[in-house]
């Protein structure tokens, strides 16, 4: 049985997570603002803008949770990145094998 | 004193209000789905997003009470309108001059 027991994060490790959750995040702000973008070009409608709004409600709390760096979280983080196919697991090459064990694990779960 | 008991509407002033208030619920949407446009065309960051949001969410709540067409609050719902610019007074053409006269008293407000 696999168990989350807390490990250190060395320097390395921590500048690396560090730079791949500031380049996702950038990579999906990018994302939801072309959606946006090219969505509101496009529709005609108050409802269609009112479905932009929920999108944005949404959009907006799931970006406020998801790039969590706290170094408790860090496995989490990456695993919930990887389901959404925003990274792959070799963007976070320079981490130990533990930490892409974990994280590999918890992104198939 | 100027009272605000209800006085009746006839049909065709029924109709001239029920008009006037979709066309100038069409003018809104049109205008704030052109707002949203230009400003998502022209944003970099995810704040300026986040801002859209805001107005999006104001701008709903708003919509949705403004043109109340409730025939008691008729008088209350053109006197905003008037108030926003969004209409004038003589686009109200045709109410009795009892209505108009409360209309302009309550723009003043």
């Amino acid at each position: 049985m696999m168990t989350f027991t807390p490990t250190g994060w060395s320097t390395e490790e921590k500048q690396i997570a560090e730079k791949v959750i500031q380049q996702t995040y950038q990579k999906e702000v990018a994302l939801v603002i072309n959606h946006v973008r090219q969505t509101v070009t496009n529709l005609t409608e108050i409802d269609e803008l009112w479905q932009v709004h929920d999108f944005l409600s949404a959009k907006r709390y799931d970006l406020d949770g998801k790039y969590d760096a706290r170094e408790s979280m860090l496995v989490f983080t990456f695993a919930q990145l990887i389901k959404e196919n925003l990274i792959e697991l070799k963007d976070l090459d320079g981490l130990g094998k533990d930490k892409l064990a974990k994280i590999s694990s918890l992104a198939k779960m």
